[in-house]
């Protein structure tokens, strides 16, 4: 994107970052932009309680105002979809770098790239490169989720060069402390771990509260059993000390702990189907149902809410999902993985997924984790990443314009009409991946002509229907004319 | 697939292809196979009229009994469906070596790749090749769409060589005849082309006879004109000689040649939307209407008929195509291009689109033809046609799970459970690609001990939520045994 044809513009007195790409034909596309690095230095703006406990006050923050000009809405808006729980702000005081951004079903869809190492794989410097490279293709947020050695290392690398907000499973940590081994986690080891990780500056944290002792038979039958790592390690743990959760039965300190820093709750679905055959299973819904309890606690506490959902769900079921989420949950921002439509395509589960992703936001999740070409494999690397965050930026997008996003349609119309009129660096330009869609075409056509050629190496000059199509045009003109000259009879 | 551990076998008289996956457990899979090379001869079967004229004098034939083992119905349910033309199965007299399949909303959905070479790149041999390839991994048919030189020679060695039905669009070798020049096309030479076509094995045809000339003015204003080369083709030529299309005109005596060699119709959408913004427009559903006369017209010949459909669509139109072709086209087979869900990512548009295709078929439709990673930019090479060829069988399975076919929901449980099982060999074995499957998992774990683990490196050994599961459902059997020690009263 260094090209002189991009450009970073900064709007406005609070420097909101968009991407300005100027058109072969004078004009420009203002795009919205997370790459970094940021402007933004959010500790001279003042700190509120929490966004939510502002917007409940009448107050509009910066932050709300920030987020307006990103997304062309005014900043009453914001503060009413904040005041009324249907979008978060997920911005730690201790993570001033992070330009803020809205996860909401009014706004435009988000997209969520996980990284982070495990034991096996990958050093500190991989995970932050991971995390610009992430960004730098559309990441709206992204999750930590290391497992090995230097977790806090890799988490304050990635936290203080993040321009978007970051979000942790902080039991993951907590395992780490205690060997790795469930049963001797514990609350007092889970809460220093949260507060160490809420001082640094983690934006919003996957807390699997949800996964009640009772509800662990309820898995016993399943095909697949328990796949959240979170939801394994709480079950676990519940059914060695035949206990409640720690973390249910703490979750009031929990939220006045949050509400210290503004740290968002993405509450974990720790019971989420991992096949297909277990969609929509009575687990699953036992754990939504503790959820959207638990929604209404933090919610006293003004601490935002944003709830995560499957997995691998037919499309057939998917829509039963966000239904009842917006039911049981007050209508906060649902956050989901996938789901993955199929579990036939490992390899290709960026894609299986993807499609369900498509799906469920167009019917209201406000943010999509993704899924890379990785999943059930390995860790994914760079390019997993590039790949992973492409598809879901597609996904999030096609969602935008099932749903009317005013600003979704004018990006596929001039990518159109760049297509139509033969402006091949514009259509490049305007591409969700500039590089991949210049080099394709380059393969079959490198020479500098064909980029003003009337056709592609798919067509060949003499079948391309977009040149043709103008040919119609101009014949349709000259019978229009024809129509004028001979005092308008009908010529057809 | 030379591993032994999956052997084609070949199932009763007519010697029906199946794919037998063997697990390490011991049990086996029995998967639907298009690979070929085909032991089928058709011609020793003896030929009835066509299919729909056996069908609907009661009569199953050979094919019928053919499809019915393939996919698991009665011979008796495939002939009512064709005799309802809710089905077709496009088989050439002349093309004796194809294995039949069926077409239709109530049978497995089918997938086309689109093969064929243009005037600025590929060879004969380049282009069978792909077509080997494209049904090795799942084509059911293939289209060659070559416009360059050759077209007879290339057609030629991909019928002979094809254990899938082969498609072409007549109007690319006429129009290469006439030297390129659409208005001096006419129905005597395209009715030439079309001889040569059926007499060649051709099973079925692309036929624009929708696309009339009071149609042409509703493109006027279209942000993208007409994208379906065949499309632009016809409307330039009822243009240049402000006449009613020959193909419309003459479309009795297609009939009446189609009948001569089953070949069956595949009436395309020539105006069909080539952007978000065109999408579902009073242009694409005028054809739409015109589709449905012709259908009733072909019926009359007992020719076989499906209906080609869009295109670009946003989510939210994508089920009104679907609704409308069955209400207007007596509910023949829909046959769609994805659709492509969004316009701006070029060099994804097998992802735009498989989302779009996933979608349709769930609603539908019979047949996807699948985009490749070039759509819009250049000719797909050997790799764009498996990307293309995996995501559309993807969306397929997709749409048959959600639709609920008894044979589709066993691939994904018998999947998932290697997976909960830790049987990474026959996890690899029953993906749709193997080979990568396999490959990810080695790029961080090639030790042979990791074949057998009980985590990959996503998670690492302490992570791993399927390992935790199974130390949960022990735990859980611990503590049934102890309840019924302790004489059954409640342990929660």
């Amino acid at each position: 994107m260094s090209d002189a044809r991009f450009s970073k513009i900064h709007i406005g007195d609070l420097q909101v970052p968009m991407r300005e790409v100027r058109l072969t034909n004078g004009t420009s596309v203002r795009l919205y932009d997370t790459s970094g690095p940021s402007r933004t230095d959010r500790s001279a703006w003042g700190s509120p309680v929490t966004q939510l406990g502002a917007a409940r006050r009448g107050v509009i923050t910066k932050e709300m105002e920030f987020v307006a000009v990103r997304e062309g809405m005014t900043p009453e808006f914001v503060r009413q979809e904040v005041a009324a729980g249907r979008a978060v702000i997920p911005a730690n005081v201790n993570h001033p770098e992070s330009e803020p951004m809205a996860i909401g079903r009014n706004f435009l869809v988000k997209i969520n790239a996980n990284i982070g190492n495990s034991a096996v794989t990958s050093s500190v410097e991989e995970e932050v490169e991971k995390m610009t490279w992430a960004t730098r293709w559309g990441a709206d947020t992204v999750m930590d989720l290391s497992t090995g050695p230097n977790i806090h290392d890799t988490r304050e690398q990635i936290i203080r060069n993040s321009p978007v907000p970051v979000g942790t499973v902080p039991i993951y940590q907590a395992l780490e402390k205690v060997g790795g081994r469930p049963e001797a986690l514990s609350w007092e080891v889970y809460r220093d771990t949260l507060i160490e990780q809420c001082e640094q500056g983690v934006d919003y944290v996957t807390v699997h509260a949800g996964v009640r002792l009772a509800y662990v038979p309820l898995t016993a039958r399943r095909r697949t059993g328990i796949v959240s790592r979170g939801g394994s390690i709480m079950a676990a743990w519940c059914l060695a000390h035949h206990r409640e959760s720690f973390l249910y039965e703490h979750f009031d300190e929990m939220c006045a702990l949050l509400a210290r820093y503004d740290v968002t709750f993405s509450l974990g679905d720790g019971l989420r189907p991992g096949s297909i055959s277990d969609a929509n299973d009575e687990a699953q819904f036992a754990e939504l149902r503790t959820l959207g309890e638990l929604t209404k606690v933090a919610h006293a506490y003004d601490v935002q809410v944003m709830i995560e959902g499957p997995g691998h769900v037919p499309m057939h079921k998917i829509k039963e999902n966000v239904d009842l989420q917006r039911e049981l949950c007050d209508d906060v921002p649902f956050y989901t993985l996938g789901p993955l439509v199929t579990d036939i395509a490992p390899g290709y589960d960026h894609i299986t997924s993807g499609i369900g992703a498509a799906m469920i936001a167009w019917y209201g999740t406000a943010m999509l984790c993704y899924v890379t070409p990785k999943e059930h494999l390995g860790l994914p690397n760079r390019d997993d990443v590039k790949t992973g965050v492409i598809t879901y930026k597609i996904a999030a997008h096609a969602a935008d314009l099932a749903k009317g996003h005013p600003q979704a349609q004018a990006w596929d119309d001039a990518l159109s009409d760049a297509r139509f009129e033969f402006r091949w660096e514009d259509q490049f330009d305007l591409s969700l991946d500039p590089d991949t869609a210049r080099a394709f075409h380059d393969e079959t056509l490198p020479a500098a002509p064909a980029k003003t050629a009337h056709f592609c190496s798919m067509c060949g000059p003499k079948f391309c229907s977009m040149k043709l199509s103008h040919e119609v045009r101009a014949g349709m003109a000259e019978k229009a004319a024809e129509f004028t000259r001979k005092g308008g009879s009908i010529y057809l």
